[in-house]
């Protein structure tokens, strides 16, 4: 029996599915023993050129058309965004269909939703291609991992900001001039937004630490910071402490609950996250039982995220066959959010000060007020321009704002010219 | 409705899975919505002192027990070895049972038949533990890329060899003397046979290629080369080239067909297996449209393998209360697996010569003859230590033992005193 499958959207991912759909048929069938039928694509424009074949009355610009059709038994959205992928996925639940989505967004806003729907009806609802794009990040959380108390997970998960901070890092480029370089490679959007501010890296994040730990984060229960502010000079003088800097998405669990955060981290050169480069992800995962397991490959591009697709497609497909499912693979428990105030972290700061005697101590006295240890302090020049670097052991995130606003009252500060968490398993 | 277990074995990995399905029964329910109660398991002795507490009324020194017990809906193979663990698995497979195993040596030997058993009653048959322990590798091979027309697999995929190379190319350590401290510590076996001649990978590497290929690959069909012969002085050598000594599991697939390989190979310190140190596996995974994914972790381990084991009785779990599955997700098909002969691979070699005048012109001609073209040669001290090191560019395997083969005829030549295959992408 053939699977009828739909599709909504037939952009980068979209397209080289349809392409893989339509040309490798018989290579598919013969490799899964399915037989998968493309039966209805919404796109935006049925004229649009193509660099493949595809029957035109297969082609609507009415998403409801593909939802509605009886022919379609899986559903596969590649739409993006939050409106109006949400409702014709949940739609598409309720009817029976199997779902495969790629939309990072949707999950992490409505997955717990749309996964109790998928329940409800038995149907499968896959989203491989939401983090990671090509990387097998979310099966091996909700399948291999199943039995593990996982503790944390980690990731670069954004390419953009990846390849960024790699040129920032390796060739000593400043934020702007690697921006420009990134989009005129397409390696950046023409609005780089959700991806430097860290909002992409947000909704993979809470996907992976409500997968992780069995407990629905949402998106604005992740602390996030983008990195827009960062200043080459700063990447060079952790280059000097053996620290690479990358946007990593940071999943902790402990006993005083889960902490989730985007931001920019300082990492030891030895992690292995630190030899991720360009525009490659990866994902680092962390457990009592199992120890470390790190995931690497390319995080976007059509290709790669529509073999996660694919992967997701045959799957569900299988699932059909089978027959409704009983019990759901992914479930989500009570557990407690930290507050991120509360969490535990170190950072690097960067001080301009004037080169008075006494600066270091009053520096170190403020400090000491807030309860935050430091780990080192050291001037680079002297005279109007010196400054002051400092990396703080761990303290409560609270007490290092309140440790770096208190500087203010200093008369010889002249600018908290950065500040940066530093990720170290040394306390 | 709780699902009855029942293990076949009870070492280091039956052991720690023994511990985490009783000790954390609740809790593994309430993530998983399952009931996983052990029925039933056999071990050598009843009366060994365990650090965890079962009732002995479940404890029996007959497999066949286990196996035949009606209250036992799923059973996990963790005993090792073909015989009896073959018959037993069969026979629980045809009872209609779900089975999991960690058995590599099983599932290369006879994975395809003991799949179409699965096939034939629809339960599933997991095997994620027998390649990398704790790695998901199985899984996204068989699910995430099943829609991947995959080109390579090669990995490192014995902790021991790899703990064994490490030492002897980050402290210049001798073979002999590196095997007696990984005994010391619990990485050797005390006979060290099945990891150091490489046969422990080949299973592996038969798993691999099989499952990401789609064809059968036994592994009688896997060229094996341990590393027994590896001499310190050739791992500093390939150092001072940029090399990295590592034992690599090689699966590729081309035109001509599948080449399966298990061999000492340097590989450039650039790529991301070199990186992998002392007992840690890594697998990498190569395809057209997905690109390089990375996947690396703790390869063996009661823990770490326990909790891939565990994660398939989650998922033969779900798919037990689901009925009985009509799509197997493993299929084979056919396909050329080429003769090693025929293989295209580089080689480093080390000759011990006489220091006479024609030495370097003499053994180039001998390479030329034989159709193996010279990427670099050098000589290393003069007079009677002569030491003449090469590489090779890309050429069939046959062609370069003949090569090497033919030096024999040379006065000048005292000894082929190494030759070591080299992995790296450039012609």
């Amino acid at each position: 029996m053939a699977i009828g499958i739909g599709l909504l959207g037939s952009g980068v991912v979209g397209g080289a599915l349809l392409r893989r759909l339509i040309e490798d048929r018989q290579a598919l069938g013969a490799r899964t023993g399915l037989d998968l039928e493309v039966r209805k694509v919404a796109v935006r424009s049925v004229d649009k050129a193509r660099d493949f074949t595809i029957p035109r009355h297969l082609l609507t610009t009415d998403p409801e058309e593909v939802v509605g059709d009886p022919g379609v038994h899986l559903v596969v959205e590649v739409m993006g965004g939050l409106n109006p992928a949400g409702e014709l996925v949940r739609k598409a639940l309720r009817a029976g269909k199997a779902v495969v989505t790629a939309n990072k967004e949707l999950m992490a806003a409505r997955g717990s939703e749309l996964l109790d729907e998928a329940a409800k009806t038995g149907v499968s609802l896959l989203f491989e291609a939401s983090v990671g794009g090509g990387i097998p990040i979310i099966r091996p959380l909700t399948e291999t991992l199943a039995g593990e108390p996982l503790s944390r997970v980690m990731g670069i998960v954004n390419g953009t900001t990846n390849y960024l901070l790699t040129r920032m890092s390796e060739d000593g480029a400043q934020f702007e001039d690697a921006l420009h370089e990134a989009q005129a490679k397409g390696y950046a959007e023409a609005d780089p937004t959700a991806d430097v501010s860290g909002s992409d890296a947000v909704a993979k994040a809470a996907i992976l630490a409500s997968l992780a730990f069995g407990t629905v984060v949402h998106p604005a229960q992740v602390y996030r910071e983008g990195i827009e502010d960062v200043q080459a000079v700063d990447v060079a003088y952790g280059a000097t402490l053996g620290y690479v800097l990358k946007l990593l998405a940071i999943a902790d669990k402990a006993e005083e609950g889960i902490t989730v955060r985007v931001h920019p981290t300082f990492v030891d050169s030895s992690h292995p996250l630190a030899a991720v480069r360009g525009v490659a992800n990866a994902v680092f995962v962390e457990g009592p039982e199992v120890g470390e397991l790190l995931f690497s490959g390319p995080g976007a591009g059509g290709g790669p995220t529509a073999t996660a697709v694919l992967g997701d497609v045959i799957d569900a497909a299988r699932e059909l066959l089978a027959g409704p499912r009983v019990t759901p693979r992914v479930r989500f428990g009570p557990g407690r959010i930290v507050p991120f105030e509360e969490s535990i972290t170190k950072w690097y700061v960067r001080l301009r000060v004037l080169d008075a005697p006494g600066v270091l101590a009053a520096v170190a006295a403020a400090f000491g007020q807030a309860d935050v240890s430091i780990k080192s302090v050291w001037q680079e020049g002297r005279g109007d321009e010196a400054t002051l670097l400092m990396i703080t052991h761990d303290a409560k995130e609270a007490n290092l704002r309140a440790a770096v606003a208190s500087l203010a009252d200093l008369d010889i500060l002249k600018e908290v010219a950065a500040s940066i968490r530093v990720q170290s398993d040394e306390p």
